[in-house]
């Protein structure tokens, strides 16, 4: 039905591929006073050839009544040429996952039927990249709106974008394939993994990753949960228990991160993105700078010097996210001083309400999630204002600002119980509520909150039945684009990282934690699967290799657990008691517990070495495929001596160019690592 | 002279070469009962064509009596061609490191003048590879020793290596140069910097980044030295002068640990080492393995599993190297009773003789040297028998077994003295004791146990004289064949490491430590060179990046500095008495140790991570090669994507093929990192 209707308006470069109807991939929304002129022109600059300056996409007008609606889609020929710019890995014919060459093609599994060769996510993806590469050429302002100017070589969409021409874009679902995901994700009652593959092929890279994690740890989680349960079962509330829990739970933490480290190599190996290179990352839309000379480029382009951006981040976010920690540390520190004064005048005052005690926890608690709301806009502008070229360093700084903030605020009231008040039986209170209470709050936020958020904006809703006289097809995708765009995964690690942090940072207080954890992350992973179907719009997401800054949060908890857990067990109530029985000093305690800490860092970095983070088979495909590069090329550099002009050229220089040198060069490169490892 | 003798030998492959006289590089030496047969199938597979498994150098007889010598050299074309194989990064003419491309040599500097575009040690290094590349092709043995077998691809200077037919290879010396670089580098008496870049040029990478290390260490040693003899001079031996030198210290140590591994980059980025491939690494001579086959290049050829040799370094290495720990721990607590012991007899018997008290040092002493030799006489056999595939991985596993046990050795007393004894007033008079007693006594041995290995073997000697007898030339270079082989840079290192150990770890006792370490490194830069130029055989050396190994080592200690010096002040007399005076009771001293030993451990990562590791102008211009190589390529997919055929393709897919799948393919892994650090 599109591809008929785009007759006019396209002009496919291979026939081939225009000869099967095309369904539309990624929608864009204009400003709803556009004028014709200036569509014209945008989709002109879409299906222009990649000399030009264009994308060589498909674009068709929406055919809405507003006629603010543009529909992109990719012939196969683009999308193909796109994988091997992007440098995807793909299935070779023996086996082996290599990176993709068009001229090679036939010899790639799948590589006539696009659909199975390229995931949805990728093609999306690889729509969005090449839309957000249209550059400008000879326009000195977007047609239609004078004022909106343009340099040469600026990124049409993110001028468009900035000046609110372009409202937004999202990929469009498919159905058939959402339904079929559904089915076989959450919509039955069976406890079955998950399906990663199909999710990773409908979502994309982030997700996948994100939904195998949340399954992995959900997992790993189970032993900790038996010998927790047993523990408690048994009421064994000894010193030896204690300790051996707490080995237990460090060797645990260690050991489940680096089988993650090692299942994300097989997941992104089998997925062909593990060896795929970055570099192609564009400046994200933000990006800004005074025009200036790139020195890298040479050219004159918003530029803008990493120093200045290092000035900001160390003498301004640091700062700031310094005072926020001390802000939210008085809070805490205020918290238990109010509560202290409460609970001495509910005593005095018999005669007042009960509830006047939980108060303190109340105003604390709206303390802390307003702090946390405010930080995180704080962070956001500040981040924004360190002005970072990519999308990625964007995202891992303000990871890491607000990660390190919610750290603190989660954990300081209960590091404040166990090492100053050293009051375990306070910790294993709080610990217990914090686990079953905030569970339950998460769990109903996370479903209500996209409800109310679409309730809250009325404008949106309106807009909802006036497009429903379009062809379904159309209301559909407009239906869509009503939908709340995808937050991204940052609040679903930061649940984890909460929950790894009470599993291994505090269990030994609370040996229940893990078995809660787990029932909690059952229902979690239906629940996120339904946000992420029905909730939000479809996000463009990356291919991607690991869970990036994530890793390393997880591991700095397991390196902060060692301290915890001997510091805990050095004041537990069972070990001081014997200690006393046994004459030991409380010094000489000090020194044995300081002792094993070191100890147990220096087993724990050992064994963080001593397990190989890739698996033997992958690394052994890997090494395979680099050898075979290398000797097909040494190959070549036989041939191409062995050819004409020896004997004839041999007082100019060497017998025949050895071999054309960029391709010599650089397939060098890219057999790096290779006979070291055979 | 040599060039005009070669004439009936060799066979030059480009006419331009061969009229110039030749200098040779590397001689062989050959078993003294070498039948001429083997000789000339030796120099013939040398001479013979790349393509039909030779090497394509030059070789000459050596013209000697017994005839048991080759001399080899190399012409420019082939170095040019090897220099390109080997990855080498040179200067291009607009002043960046550039990956050599021999098709496009016009255009680097000095790529017409052979002595000057490559160092002496790059073309003796490239002839020692291209030597090491000779395959046996159809033989089924050497001629001439029908013994002794060989298979096709073999490397046959491993096999007659093995089978003592060839006794040894050595680069030679260049008297002109050599006597320059002495000039300029220890044969004055000023004190100026050394010429790094001459001896890079002569001796090659690992030397030459020896040498910087030492006179890096060296300088950066002055703040420490000026910091401690004003507090000795001063004699301020107050708690804030104990905590100021130790926090101090520990920042120092940091930073120059920094520092060095950017000085160590910059170094490698003007010697073109820094990006330079290196998986073009052999086997090494040792490795040998059941023919089996193996699962990576599938090949019929010696292989041995990587899961093997894992499990002989878990399980024999390992339990090997805890049982030496063992042994030498015990027997510093040994000598501890021993002494304790003499003392006691001592006060006890007064009419025995005074250096009685001297026997239990003495007797320790001879312990820790024999176990230090017996170890690394095992750790030699055990990492051979752990059969490393490369010479890196080898010496990395041997340098580290080695390492630890060195280091318990030295400093075990020393801990135990402090930390167990908690004799700091013993633990100064100790380290000064070794400071000083040590250097002295290494001063001597590094320079005459060469001179005494040397009296030791007579076999040599006998040579030497009656050798005399050939061309002078010739004698010159049977000169060089009997000195001592070069022993490998590791025992300098250690002295280093053990220099920086007392240094940081037990600076705040003894503060004159760094004044005397700076003494005896300046002596010790001379010293070390001369013994160079003069008592070993020159060396080959591969282009090197940094110090490896000593680098993960150096910054350990750093780490571990931490945990010494803060426990060295808590354990202090005078924080004792402070401690005493301001009523804090010893266990919340212990607490604040330990809490300002996590906090300084804290700083110091942040430290390491703050501090860039390569410097601004290296990474801008890494980046800026980078980036004009992936422009190159996107050039050329346009070029090509305009070419003809691309109306007639339409139909057969993408019109006109990209580009060449290989280089696009791999020019994409040549700018890894690309953009994301534009």
């Amino acid at each position: 039905m599109l591809a008929a209707a785009m007759g006019s308006w396209t002009r496919p470069l291979c026939k081939c591929c225009a000869s099967l109807p095309v369904q539309p991939q990624v929608t864009l929304e204009l400003s709803e006073n556009i004028s014709v002129e200036t569509k014209r022109w945008l989709m002109s600059r879409i299906q222009a050839e990649k000399i030009a300056g264009g994308a060589e996409l498909m674009v068709h007008p929406g055919e809405d009544d507003e006629g603010n609606m543009l529909l992109v889609s990719a012939s196969r020929h683009v999308l193909l040429r796109a994988a091997e710019v992007l440098g995807l890995y793909k299935l070779y014919k023996d086996g082996s996952m290599i990176s993709f060459c068009y001229r090679d093609r036939r010899n790639f599994e799948n590589s006539d039927n696009i659909d199975e060769f390229l995931t949805l996510a990728e093609c999306q993806f690889i729509i969005l990249r090449s839309l957000g590469n249209i550059k400008a050429v000879d326009e000195k302002y977007v047609p239609g709106y004078p004022t909106t100017s343009l340099y040469p070589g600026e990124s049409i969409f993110n001028r468009l974008q900035k000046s609110k021409i372009l409202l937004g874009f999202y990929p469009l679902h498919q159905e058939e394939m959402l339904s079929e995901l559904e089915k076989c994700w959450y919509s039955h009652r069976k406890l079955t993994l998950q399906p990663i593959d199909s999710i990773y092929r409908y979502y994309g890279g982030s997700v996948a990753m994100y939904f195998s994690f949340l399954e992995f740890f959900t997992c790993s989680l189970a032993p900790m949960a038996i010998f927790g349960t047993t523990v408690v079962a048994l009421s064994m509330d000894t010193v030896d228990k204690c300790i051996l829990f707490s080995v237990f739970n460090i060797i645990w933490s260690t050991v489940i991160m680096e089988l993650w480290k090692r299942h994300s190599f097989v997941l992104s190996y089998t997925w062909g993105t593990l060896q795929m290179n970055s570099q192609f990352e564009e400046p994200r839309m933000g990006y800004e700078g005074p025009m200036g000379t790139n020195p890298i480029t040479l050219r004159h382009q918003p530029y803008y010097p990493a120093w200045k951006r290092k000035v900001k981040i160390w003498l301004v976010s640091v700062p700031f996210l310094c005072l926020f920690l001390a802000i939210a540390l008085y809070g805490t520190f205020i918290f238990f001083r109010l509560e202290a004064w409460v609970k001495g005048f509910y005593s005095e005052h018999e005669n007042c309400w009960t509830c006047v005690l939980y108060l303190p926890s109340i105003l604390h608690a709206l303390y802390i999630t307003g702090l946390n709301i405010l930080h995180k806009m704080v962070a956001e502008v500040l981040t924004e204002w360190e002005n970072h070229r990519l999308e990625s360093s964007f995202q891992n700084h303000l990871t890491v600002k607000v990660l390190v903030f919610r750290f603190v605020n989660c954990f300081s009231a209960l590091f404040y119980i166990s090492f100053y008040l050293q009051d375990l039986e306070l910790l294993r209170k709080n610990l217990a509520s914090l686990l079953i209470l905030t569970q339950i709050i998460n769990q109903f936020t996370e479903t209500l909150v996209p409800y109310f958020y679409k309730i809250l904006h009325p404008k949106r809703a309106g807009l909802k039945s006036c497009t429903m006289e379009n062809a379904p097809e159309i209301d559909k995708i407009k239906l869509q684009g009503q939908k709340t765009p995808f937050p991204g995964m940052f609040d679903e690690y930061m649940e984890l990282f909460v929950q790894f942090g009470y599993v291994s940072l505090f269990s030994c207080i609370y040996p229940l934690s893990a078995l809660l954890i787990i029932l909690n992350n059952i229902t979690e992973i239906r629940t996120d699967a339904l946000k992420l179907c029905h909730l939000f719009q479809k996000p463009f997401i990356s291919p991607a290799a690991n869970i990036g800054v994530w890793q390393t949060a997880f591991e700095t908890i397991g390196y902060l657990s060692v301290i915890t857990n001997c510091l805990l067990i050095s004041i537990s109530p069972q070990v001081k008691e014997y200690c006393a029985e046994s004459d030991i000093t409380s010094n000489s305690l000090l020194i044995w517990a300081i002792g094993v800490e070191h100890a147990l860092l220096v087993i724990k970095i050992t064994l963080a070495f001593a397990i190989p983070d890739i698996p033997a088979w992958v690394k052994l495909r890997i090494d395979r495929v680099e050898y075979q590069s290398l000797h097909a090329l040494k190959h070549k550099l036989f041939e191409e001596d062995k050819g004409p002009g020896r004997e004839t050229e041999e007082k100019e220089g060497w017998p025949g160019e050895i071999v054309r040198s960029d391709s010599a060069d650089s397939s060098l490169h890219a057999s790096n690592r290779q006979l070291n490892l055979l």
